[in-house]
C-alpha cells in the first residue's frame, strides 16, 4: 500500500524541517503525552499543559515535554483533551496562538467543528485530525512514543487549509511513525461508527448477555467467542462520550443491524416460511464477504496459511520453535498462542505465506514438532 | 479446575480398558475422521462407515480406521453425521447393534432427542454428546487426532442412562484428551446458543455492514473490530443446519440482544433523555462484567499482564525474543504478533503471570528489545 511505502521512504525527521518554534500539546493524558513523548524523542521542543497539574507534573516528569513559558511562539498545537471540551480548547489555542496551526487528536471530528463555526470562530488555522491509536489505560503514565506507529492518523482538511499547514499537521503524523490520511469530518466520523464505535457496543452487548448464564454455559466458550467479546474489555467512562459525541453516526449503523438481526430472527422463527433458510444462509455468507473486505496483515487483504503446533507449556519451548523457523528462513507473519483448558500445553496457531507453508511444516515435522492442523489441507 | 486435573491424571487408555470390541464410527467427516485418528493412534479397533465411498476412502487411507465387516459387533457406535440426519443413524444403529453404547456428536442435542423419543425409540444404550471442537475447514482430510484436545466434551446423560454406559462414552472422550462435562440437552443448547451459535451470528451481521461501506473507512479498521468479525469467515453450509436445529434458544439470545440493543439506541437518539448517558455507560459495565465471567487461559478466570515488543518483521527475530524468554525463564502465557500496517515491524504483545512481569519487562529491554507499553504501568 502506498502509505506504507510513505512510511518506509519518509524522512528522517519532517516535522523538525518545517516547524519554527516547539510544539504546544494541551491535554498530557494519554494521546497528548504520548506525542510529547515521540516528538520529544526526535529533539522537539514540546511545551505541555493540562487543566490537571497532577497530570501535568507526571508527564513532565515523564519526560513527555517541558512546562509552558509566557514567552512561548508555538508554531503547532496539539490539543489532546476529551471530546467534550475539544471546541473550547480549539477556540481558546486559536486566539492565544493566531500564528499557530492548531489541530486536535479527539476521535469524534464533525460535532466539535460544528461548534467551532457556530460560534463564528476564524478556522483558517485548524485542521482537525485523529490519530488511530489507544489502549486501554489512559493517563499520562500509560503514555508511550510508540502507540501510533503505523497506525493511520485521519487528518480533516478543508477548503480553507493551506497546503503548507495541512503538510505541518500531516509531518506531526508522519514525525509519531503513522500515516497520515485525508478525510472529511463527516467520513471520518461514519468510518469510525462502523468499524470502532459499533463494534464495540455489539461485543458489549454480546458479553452483556453472559451475565445471565449459568457458569457451566460459559464453560463452553471457545476461542470464537472470546474473539467476538475480547474489547467488552474496554473502560465505561471515555465511552459514553466518544458515543454521545458521534450518536448520529452510530445509531445509523445499530439500525441497520436491527434490521438484519430481526430479519435472521424471523427466518429462524418460521424455518418453513419461503426463503427462510436462504436468508440464514445470506447472513454468513454476507459475513464472510465483508469481513473479507478489511485489510489484512501488512495493510493488505493479504491472505495467509495457518497451522497449528502444539507447544509444551514450559519455558524454551517456543524459543526453540522459534529458532527452528529462523533457521527454516521462515517468515512468521501472525501467532496466536492458546492455551488448552485443562492441557499440560498450549496451541500455537501460526501464519505463513502460502508459498512458505509445505516448507514450515515439513520442516518442523522433521526437527519433531507436532502440527496439531493446517487450513490448507 | 478439577477438569484440568482429570484431564492429567486420566489412565493411558481408559477406554480400551472398559470396551470390548471395536469402536464404530458412522460419518467420516472431520469429527467422525478425527476420533478414528485419536483412537486408532490408542490401538483401538476402529470401523469407519460414511454413506459417501469416497469419503470413507479416503478416511481409510489416512489412517482413521478401517472398513466395517458383516461380523463386526462393536461395543461403542460414534454417530458423526449433519444434525439434521442424526435422529435417523441413531435409530439406525440402535436396531443395527443392541448390544452396543451409541452416541452421538452432533452440535444440537434437543432435537435429535425429541425426534427418536417421538418415534418411540428405546434410548437406555443411546448418549447423546458434543465435543466442543472443530475447524473452519471439514471433511476427512482435514481431520486430526488432537483437534479434542483440551476441549470440554459435553454428555448428555439421563435418568435410564447406566453408570457402565455413561464411564464408556466419557472414557471415549478422556481417550481423545477431552474433558467430560455432564449436561441435559436443554442447557447444553441454550449455552451452545449463548457462547457459540449467537456469537456467529453477530459476527456475520456485524461484517455484513462492511459490505456497503468505502474502502477508505475499512482502512481505519483496527485489531479490536477483526477480532469482533474474525469468526464471520466461517462457512454457511454447517451453520445454516446448526442455527436451524437450535433455533429457539438462539431466536430467545437473539430477541434478548435485540431489546439491548434498541435500548442503547435509543439512549443515543435522546441524550438529553433523563437517564440516557447512564443507560449507554451500563452497556458497556455491563459488557466488562460479561467478558470477564468468561474462563480464561487454562479454564480459569486467571489474570495475565500484558506487555508490547517491537520485533523486526524478519525471520529469526522471534527466535532471539522467545530465546531471552527462555533464559530469563519467563513462561509465556499468551502472544499476538500483530503487523503495524506500513511498517516495517511487528508489535508481539505478551501476556506473563503478574509476578514476572517485572523481571520479563527489564530482562529483555537489557538484551536491548524495544518494550512499546505495558498493561500495568
Amino acid at each position: 500500500m502506498s502509505e506504507s511505502t510513505d512510511t518506509r521512504a519518509r524522512p528522517a525527521n519532517p516535522l523538525a524541517a518545517r516547524v519554527h518554534g516547539p510544539v504546544r500539546i494541551v491535554g498530557a493524558g494519554l494521546l497528548g503525552s504520548s506525542v510529547g513523548h515521540a516528538l520529544s524523542a526526535r529533539g522537539i521542543d514540546v511545551i505541555l499543559d493540562d487543566s490537571s497539574p497532577s497530570q501535568l507534573r507526571l508527564a513532565i516528569d515523564y519526560g513527555a515535554g517541558r512546562a509552558a513559558r509566557s514567552d512561548d511562539a508555538p508554531a503547532l498545537v496539539v490539543v489532546a483533551v476529551p471530546p467534550d471540551v475539544t471546541a473550547d480548547v480549539v477556540e481558546r489555542e486559536l486566539a492565544m496562538y493566531p500564528d499557530a496551526v492548531v489541530t486536535d487528536v479527539a476521535s469524534v471530528k464533525l460535532e466539535p467543528l460544528r461548534t467551532l463555526r457556530e460560534r463564528g470562530i476564524d478556522l483558517t488555522h485548524y485542521i482537525g485530525s485523529h490519530p488511530m491509536a489507544g489502549r486501554e489505560r489512559g493517563g499520562a503514565i500509560s503514555a508511550r512514543a510508540d502507540i501510533f506507529v503505523g497506525r493511520p492518523w485521519v487528518v480533516c482538511r478543508d477548503e480553507e487549509t493551506s497546503a503548507a499547514d495541512l503538510a505541518l499537521v500531516e509531518a506531526l503524523a508522519l514525525d509519531v511513525g503513522a500515516t497520515p490520511i485525508e478525510m472529511t469530518p463527516e467520513d471520518h466520523d461514519r468510518s469510525v461508527a462502523l468499524v470502532s464505535h459499533v463494534p464495540q457496543l455489539v461485543a458489549s452487548l454480546l458479553a452483556g448477555r453472559f451475565l445471565d448464564a449459568q457458569d457451566a454455559s460459559l464453560r463452553l466458550a471457545g476461542q470464537g467467542v472470546r474473539d467476538t467479546t475480547r474489547i467488552a474489555a474496554s473502560a465505561p467512562e471515555l465511552w459514553v462520550q466518544i458515543l454521545g459525541a458521534n450518536a448520529e453516526p452510530v445509531v445509523d449503523v445499530l439500525d441497520a443491524l436491527a434490521v438484519d438481526l430481526s430479519a435472521v430472527a424471523d427466518a429462524l422463527r418460521a424455518p418453513e416460511a419461503p426463503g427462510s433458510r436462504r436468508a440464514v444462509a445470506d447472513t454468513i455468507r454476507r459475513g464472510n464477504d465483508g469481513v473479507e473486505r478489511l485489510p489484512g496483515k501488512h495493510g493488505q487483504n493479504r491472505r495467509f496459511d495457518q497451522f497449528v503446533v502444539m507447544v509444551d507449556d514450559t519455558p524454551g519451548q517456543l524459543g526453540r520453535l522459534f529458532g527452528d523457523f529462523g533457521e527454516l528462513e521462515v517468515n512468521v507473519e501472525d501467532l496466536r498462542l492458546e492455551h488448552s483448558p485443562g492441557a499440560q500445553f498450549g496451541l500455537a496457531e501460526v501464519s505463513v505465506d502460502p508459498t512458505a507453508l509445505r516448507r514450515a511444516v515439513e520442516g518442523l515435522q522433521e526437527r519433531g514438532w507436532k502440527i496439531a492442523s493446517t487450513t490448507n489441507d
